[in-house]
């Protein structure tokens, strides 16, 4: 269920509560990545102390390690990671393509080979609904084709066609989820307003909980991704949840929140935290120049008693964190993840709070 | 100080209490390894919550990085990491020699060349001392030599001739040490009887607030080992603490307890973490076949959903850290880092409990 509780005036922004089995979400929110069933070098009670109401974990990874049995027997992804909250499961597609050398797209689904042992496998839109209801995930994506940002515009056409058939089936399909998963439909189309209008209807007609926007943040500009925004959001279902997949920078959070989106998931903050770059924030508004990025192991941290932030990690300097960079102790990836995660659930936690006070 | 509270009239084994200015710590302990001012992994919170009384750190390295001035502008390692705890630094006398390639010994110390940067550094029995007052160490070692396993009777000679001169400074320089800095002496002599009981009397004649014995745990037999402590720990004051360097295996600790040992350190229990290699207690006793090793990254795990131990991590399963090790999580390492610190925290508390239940 998805319950609006309020449009923002200035913008298209809004604000909701999103009910899933583990439980009621506010948006706009942000998830942390787990792709394989952990979120990088945090433990659960660490996730929820940071905020975090919401992770995504993949379901392509999941499926070859630790593989349908394993999960099976934890009786699914909450308790084998120890994860109470909501999971949303992104379909696999896009790794299937990103990953595997070896793919073929077969009339039944697409067929690859692991890229961990080369085993051969076929997903199938029942078959990706059969692994998600195993793995137990509150928030269902179906199977999709992500074309690339360097595919013409016949090749993202195809993707379309074969996403909205692959919808259908998913659709016809949902018998195999549990009670109370919600299955969303992923918009293809590229950077082409006739496809993306063509792909969101069509996924509209079939119906789902939730309607994703994928294919972005694939290479195009920013520009060029505001703009798909801009004429998609008004054409989608006002009373279902909108998700830019795999976006984004801070600024692309708020722009597509300003557009309408309610649902973020992006590696950039666990990414960044493992080459030592941190998001720090300015002020406390949204407008521009509220964070800087800084890299920890720059000289000049070298002395810095300062703490890393003032929130969660006020008692480590970061001349500390700087050192442990330098030593290549473990140590440093956590405190690093910790602070981006703390920077993007905040950013999160003040774009709601600013829709609330009319400021966004 | 150091307050005897028992003597085991089964061994030599003791209890005792050991004061010092961040906190008193019951003993026979075992130390966790902050080489660089991190435990592997962890937060401070964390090595109390697993029932850690004091933590070791190195003054070689931290003398090279974070240096002094970092060190200074933090008030010490305690503020720098976040640890209000004991701490005590080995010299770094054995890192120069094993880290350093190139190294010599003049009449004033030892010089060497950065294993990082190739600068030249001239380390006294004094200026170790003004490190480890900087560094604000609870329990500071003196600089030694410790000869290698391979090395002859001569060459192990030699490095008791230097060592006790350099013992003799460091007394002399202690006025350099903080008020309450406990300074410890450390017995060389390899496995030669003369050698050790030379070295041993003549540190006891210059006097210190605990002996050590070092050059042990280097390639000799555990056997070997054990016959050293038999002849050693009698000659030792029973008013001191007795810290065996670098030690050791479960069985290691318990029979130098046995033998009248209060302390220990060792890279043990967070090394193999890094390996997958888990040290698992079978029983509640310290009778042989109490623990048992296992290598979670074996097949056998996969499908385990046992908890990784009943303890501390009863809520993870073996097939997840058998997961995570497999897709090379870090959080595989925290997970494994925590089981064998908990296992080694427990065997010290158990091993308090036997001499004080008269078992041991």
């Amino acid at each position: 269920m998805f319950k609006l509780l309020k449009n923002s005036l200035k913008s298209r922004a809004r604000l909701a509560v999103l009910t899933t089995i583990h439980g009621r979400i506010k948006t706009p929110f942000f998830m942390p990545i787990a792709t394989k069933g952990a979120v990088k070098n945090l433990f659960p009670d660490e996730l929820e102390s940071l905020g975090a109401s919401i992770i995504l974990s993949n379901t392509y990874h999941l499926y070859l390690q630790p593989g349908l049995t394993v999960l099976k027997k934890h009786g699914g992804l909450h308790r084998l990671m120890g994860w109470s909250g909501p999971i949303l499961t992104d379909s696999g597609g896009f790794q299937v393509f990103s990953l595997s050398n070896i793919r073929k797209i077969v009339p039944q689904g697409v067929e690859f080979r692991s890229h961990i042992d080369g085993s051969k496998h076929l997903l199938t839109p029942k078959k990706i609904l059969e692994i998600q209801s195993v793995i137990g995930s509150d928030i269902v994506m179906i199977l999709d084709i992500c074309p690339s940002a360097k595919d013409n515009k016949k090749k993202v056409a195809e993707a379309v066609t074969i996403t909205t058939n692959w919808a259908r089936q998913a659709k016809r399909a949902n018998n195999k989820l549990k009670r109370g998963q919600l299955m969303f439909g992923i918009v293809q189309g590229g950077v082409y307003r006739d496809l993306r209008l063509k792909s969101l209807a069509e996924l509209i007609e079939i119906g789902f909980d939730g309607y994703a926007i994928g294919g972005l943040a694939v290479g195009e500009s920013s520009q060029e991704m505001y703009q798909v925004l801009d004429y998609l959001t008004p054409e989608m279902p006002a009373n279902k949840p909108r998700y830019l997949m795999g976006v984004g920078t801070p600024e692309n959070i708020i722009e597509a929140v300003k557009r309408g989106v309610d649902m973020f998931d992006c590696v950039i903050p666990t990414r960044e935290a493992r080459h030592g770059r941190l998001y720090i924030r300015k002020n406390k508004g949204l407008e521009d120049g509220f964070y800087q990025t800084v890299n920890i192991t720059n000289a000049k941290f070298k002395n810095d008693t300062k703490p890393i932030n003032d929130s969660n990690l006020k008692d480590y300097s970061r001349a500390y964190l700087h050192h442990l960079f330098k030593t290549k102790e473990p140590l440093a990836l956590r405190l690093a993840t910790l602070n981006n995660l703390h920077f993007y659930l905040t950013l999160m936690s003040d774009i709601r709070q600013a829709i609330k006070n009319k400021k966004l």
